[in-house]
C-alpha cells in the first residue's frame, strides 16, 4: 500500500521547559512521514532550500521514504520558531521565516500518483485540493488545516472538505470551522460537508472521532513530562494513516484502532525534542505501548 | 450498605447560556445524595436555614435519604449564585451568602456512625477530619477539597487526608495541592499522602483515576449540550460512591466500574438546572447510558 503526504519541511528552533532544540529536522510532511513508516512505504512531496543538511535526508531515506517529490528550490527552508510553557497544549510562535515554502506548489510526480492512502498536510486550501485531484484511485484522503485558513480562506477550505475522507483538526478548529461552540453540534456540522469521519485531537485529552453513526474517545497516555510537544499531530496523522494503510477493511473497528496507533505514535514523539525519540523507536515498542492504551481505558461491563 | 455524605445544603441561583434557575435545590450533600440513592439508602449531614422549602425535604426522603443528620437553625439558608459563559468548564461565582453554614460544625448521630461508605463533600478540612474520627468502622472514606482550603487551610488538609481512601479533585486542584504542573507527578505524589487511589475530575475531558500500580481514563460522555453543570462534580462522587457500596470486592476492576457509573449520572445532571433531569430518571437509564460508555471507548486490541 502506498502512502502520500504533501506538507512542509521545515528548520525548528524551540524551546520548552525541558530545554531547546535548533534548527532541528521538523515540518506536518516529515513527522507524518517518519510515523507512517513503521507501516508502509511513504512518498514525500514539499520543498527545502539549498541550505537543507544531508544528513536529514538520509534519515528519512533511510526509513522507505521516498523522497522523488521533495523539490530542492534556490533559497532558505521554512523555519519555525516557537516556545512552549508549562501549559504544553499551546505554541507560542516566536518566529515563522516561510522562505521557499512561500510559493510552494506542489508537483505531484508521476510515479505518486496511483497513492492509495493521501495525507494533505496543514497548506493553502486551494493547493490540497490540487493534490486531490491529481491522484488517481485513493481509497482514502486525510486532511488537516488550521485557524489561519479557517478564517482567510474559508470557502476554499469547504470545497476542498468536499473531497475528503477523514478530516483531522484540534478541537479549536473543529468548533471554528463549524461557527459552534457545542463539539458534538459542531461534529454533526462538519460531516455535512464531505468528511465522513472526524478525527477531532484534543492534545493531553485524547481523541475524539465522530461518524454518522459512532462517537469514540481515546485517551491520551499519561506521560510524566512531555519535553516537546511539536509535531505531535503530525505524527498522530502518520501513525493513524499508516495502520489504516495496513488493514484490510477500512470500518469503524479499524479507524478506532487506527486513532489509538496515532496516539502511540503521538506519545513517543513528544517525549523528546525533533525526532529525538522516533530514531530509536522500534515496532515492538509501539505495539506495547498499544497494549497500555488498553489497559487504560478498560472497565467491565455490568450486568443489566 | 449504609453510605453517609457531610456537606452543604443550598439554595442555587445559576444562569448558563441555556436559562437560568432561581434559588433551586442544590449544594454538595444534595446532589451526592440523589445520585447515590440510585444504588443504597443515603444518610445526610447538613445544616439548612428555618427558609428552606418544605418541598425539597420531601424529595430527598422520597429517595430513602435518612435526614436525621440534616440540622435546622435559625437563620438563612446558604445561597450561592454563579454564571456559566458558553465555556462550562467554569463558574464565575456571582455572590455566596454561607448564611447558616458559615458556622456548621456537623455532628455525625449515633445511628450515623456504623457508616461504612463516608463522603466527606467540600468543606473544612478539619470538620471532615472530626467527620472521619467519629465513624466507627468504615470500609472506604472518600474526600473532595477545592482551591480555597488548598491555598487556606494546606496542612490541615494533609492531615486529614492521612484518614481517606480516595481523594475526589478536579485536574487544578490536583496540580495545585501537589505544586506540580505534571499530572502524572502530581498524582504520584498525592498518593504517598494517605489516599491509595486518586480519582482527578476534568468536566467534558473525562475522569482519570491513579493508584500505586494503575492508570485509568474514562471518557466524558459526549453532549450536545450542557444546560448546567452546577453539582456535577458531586453527582459524579455520588454514583461513584453509590456503586461502590454495592460491591463485593473493592478493588481496581470495580472502581474503574464505579467511576464509570460516577460519570454516568454526572452526565445526566448537566441536562437540566438542579435536579430536574435527576427526578425523572430510573435505574435503567443509567444502565443504558453505562453501556453507551463501553461503546464510546471501546477498540479492538491487535495482535501482536
Amino acid at each position: 500500500m502506498s502512502i502520500l503526504v504533501v506538507g512542509s519541511v521545515a528548520l525548528d528552533t524551540v524551546e520548552t521547559p525541558f530545554g531547546q532544540a535548533k534548527e532541528a529536522l521538523g515540518g506536518a510532511a516529515v513527522y507524518f512521514s517518519y510515523a507512517a513508516s513503521f507501516f508502509n512505504p511513504v512518498r514525500l512531496v514539499g520543498v527545502i532550500g539549498d541550505d537543507f543538511p544531508d544528513e536529514h535526508l538520509e534519515l528519512l531515506k533511510g526509513r522507505d521514504i521516498d523522497l522523488s517529490g521533495l523539490e530542492r528550490a534556490k533559497g532558505a527552508t521554512f523555519r519555525w520558531k516557537g516556545r512552549y510553557d508549562y501549559d504544553l497544549n499551546e505554541a507560542h510562535t516566536l518566529d515563522t521565516q516561510l522562505n521557499v515554502f512561500e510559493t510552494f506548489a506542489p508537483k505531484i510526480p508521476e510515479s505518486f500518483r496511483d497513492s492509495e492512502f493521501v495525507f494533505l498536510a496543514n497548506i493553502q486550501p486551494r493547493l490540497q485540493l490540487q493534490v486531490a485531484q491529481q491522484v488517481s484511485a485513493p481509497r482514502i484522503i486525510a486532511c488537516d488545516t488550521m485557524n489561519f485558513w479557517i478564517e482567510g480562506a474559508y470557502d476554499q477550505l469547504r470545497e476542498t472538505l468536499k473531497k475528503v475522507d477523514i478530516l483531522v483538526i484540534n478541537d479549536a478548529e473543529a468548533r471554528e470551522l463549524a461557527r459552534e461552540p457545542s463539539m458534538v453540534k459542531a461534529a454533526r456540522q462538519i460531516l455535512k460537508w464531505g468528511p465522513s469521519t472526524l478525527v477531532v485531537k484534543r492534545g493531553e485529552y485524547g481523541v475524539l472521532m465522530f461518524t454518522d453513526h459512532s462517537v469514540f474517545s481515546a485517551p491520551a497516555y499519561p506521560l510524566e513530562d512531555v519535553y516537546d510537544p511539536t509535531g505531535a499531530g503530525d505524527t498522530f496523522a502518520g501513525g493513524f494513516m499508516g495502520y489504516l494503510s495496513t488493514v484490510e477493511d477500512i470500518n469503524d473497528a479499524s479507524i478506532r484502532q487506527a486513532i489509538v496507533f496515532g496516539s502511540t505514535l503521538a506519545s513517543f514523539n513528544v517525549e523528546d525534542f525533533s525526532l529525538g525519540r522516533m530514531k530509536t523507536l522500534e515496532m515492538q515498542d509501539i505495539l506495547d505501548r498499544f497494549a497500555e492504551f488498553k489497559l487504560l481505558s478498560h472497565f467491565e461491563e455490568v450486568e443489566a
